[in-house]
């Protein structure tokens, strides 16, 4: 590949804000991953979401994914149309306009989606023998997070056994995500509550087996919980996303990966030596997870973010010489939603720009 | 101009989460707004951080807007080339790399940029000097805002003069915006505090036109606060930007402007008869001025929003006939956020989309 235009240029002649990625943590975060993934031989099925960029799904794909996770058809689009044919769409797809943009899509590559709804797979299959096109399914199962999904039990066993008797349907398995776990504080605690939502499973695997629908495939994990859910529980796969980049919020949780990602952000004004205003506002940030951190050990309190400012007063104004038109960074909150605002991630090493890349599914939420 | 190739299709057929935006009443806020303006003899510079979107801008014009207000500059060049030339960018542009951009467009524009801080003028002049560009500027004034801007005093009338003696910058007056007024809830109090946050100003033009500085433009004000803003304060023009949309946390405040901007969202699933899913998450719509509102009538309580669903407890289960595949819409608690997800607005009439416009300016936060 050739090299980008803005290769060798200093971080600081890059215009704020903007959304920089340090290679070298990149690079450790999903080697670290894969090792992990190796000796507990379990499968990788990265969320795109986190990142919604090609380019570091092919990390990903080199250190040994099996597939990738999207959670909507129309970054499964981006994601077959870059090359990437396994792909599985982590949520029910509904309704027949959706439906008819999933099915066409199956014609370019191996799509899996979740189900927890007999009458959505009869719609599914309908419009695969519509198009000549399979699907594949997974039944997903409620494990205490209380969004989508069925209860474990008597429902999955006869979701199973409908899609493997509708002519256009696979039934590959099952989805189960500790969506309500990955972000409690105590390690232990995290790892046992883990195992224990998790349990059910065991005896729903089992009486699928015994009804002939042994699962191919049992996805689910998050970064928080990756180490339990992908060595002590019936998962094959992990659907992790946020390991690759961290945040703020993340961070403390799982040491083991390095924050890569950061927002850089030009100081606009500081009308009196305790109030700094930043460029970067909620249009650069989100605060869903809370307040961004300002990085370079500057101790500073978040007033607000608006729309286009960062609002924050400095702890000790006397020893922080920023004025207007220096640099800061920020670590984000929340890595998923704060990428999903930008259109291209600036990639960095030793403090230059290496490449440059679009974030090609950004704002793809159909 | 020719026809959409979506004009005619019914709003159900349209992919889901969409922004959709309701014409006849976007375009009966645009005419309120405009007689209010008329009426009062305040001119109107619309903020376009509301709706990014030219379309919009132009409907603006049309009633009779003098010129646009941008955030950033990465605005000012989308609006610019749309044929947008008279353009406020209401914020401090600081850093060499902003500042290059900010005078390469003024080549282009008639460019009025806010200021507080003398460097920043000697930098912005330099910059000019250089290009042989000219570039307007108001001094900000803080009314309580504690964001940017100097306190109205000696330090106005200092920047003004400092301005004015610059060779390539054109001092044109004062930019004072009383955000921090905005949503405040009972109508009279936000009334008085407005009249009293503006009342230093008053002498502060009076020795502005002593010294030979008379402001020509004093730009300002909010949808919250526009009528006494616009009325009764010396502001010569408005920066409004939200009457155009509306949304769930303006609404009540301003019943005059109707809500014209929601969210199509599909129901995903329907687990247990009181909880809903939809397909519309953090990525379509944003909570950092609450959740957004469902519409249609249907009473419900928002868990929370995933980053790509929305988890609801039905408060009357039964009575909701809500499966999924359905269609529901919701309003945005904060439209300015919102419509910078979407790369597109879908314009409807008699549940028809009469046109699709791009949101040209999303994402520019630079």
């Amino acid at each position: 590949m050739s090299q980008h235009p803005a290769h060798g240029k200093p971080l600081d002649q890059v215009d704020t804000p903007s959304l920089l990625v340090d290679l070298d943590r990149l690079e450790a975060n999903i080697q670290r991953m894969a090792d992990f993934a190796a000796e507990h031989t379990v499968a990788l099925r990265p969320h795109i979401k986190t990142h919604k960029c090609p380019e570091v799904a092919r990390l990903q794909r080199e250190a040994g994914a099996v597939g990738f996770t999207c959670a909507k058809v129309s970054e499964a689009e981006v994601f077959a149309r870059a090359g990437f044919t396994d792909l599985l769409i982590a949520n029910q797809i509904t309704g027949p306009v959706k439906i008819d943009r999933l099915t066409d899509l199956a014609r370019e590559a191996r799509l899996t989606a979740a189900v927890d709804n007999p009458d959505n797979l009869v719609n599914l299959d309908r419009a695969c023998a519509d198009k000549g096109v399979r699907l594949g399914v997974l039944v997903e199962v409620d494990l205490g997070m209380k969004r989508c999904g069925v209860q474990p039990g008597p429902a999955v066993l006869e979701l199973a056994a409908q899609a493997e008797d509708l002519s256009h349907l696979d039934f590959r398995g099952l989805q189960a995500y500790e969506g309500h776990l990955v972000l409690l504080e105590d390690p232990d605690e995290r790892a046992e509550q883990v195992r224990e939502a998790f349990r059910p499973l065991e005896q729903v695997i089992a009486d699928l087996e015994a009804a002939g629908l042994s699962p191919e495939m049992v996805s689910g994990g998050g970064t928080g919980t990756y180490d339990t859910a992908g060595a002590e529980t019936p998962l094959t796969e992990l659907q992790v996303g946020s390991y690759v980049f961290m945040d703020a919020t993340y961070g403390p949780l799982r040491p083991e990966f390095a924050p890569a990602l950061s927002v850089s952000s030009t100081v606009v004004s500081r009308p009196v030596p305790e109030r700094l205003v930043t460029d970067a506002g909620l249009k650069a940030l989100t605060s869903e997870f809370g307040w961004p951190e300002l990085l370079g050990g500057i101790q500073a309190e978040m007033n607000y973010l608006s729309e286009e400012h960062g609002v924050l007063t400095l702890a000790d104004p006397g020893r922080v010489e920023l004025e207007a038109g220096d640099r800061v960074r920020f670590r984000p909150s929340h890595v998923c939603t704060t990428v999903n605002l930008h259109d291209q991630l600036i990639v960095h090493r030793d403090g230059r720009v290496v490449d440059v890349w679009p974030i090609a599914a950004r704002g793809c939420v159909q």
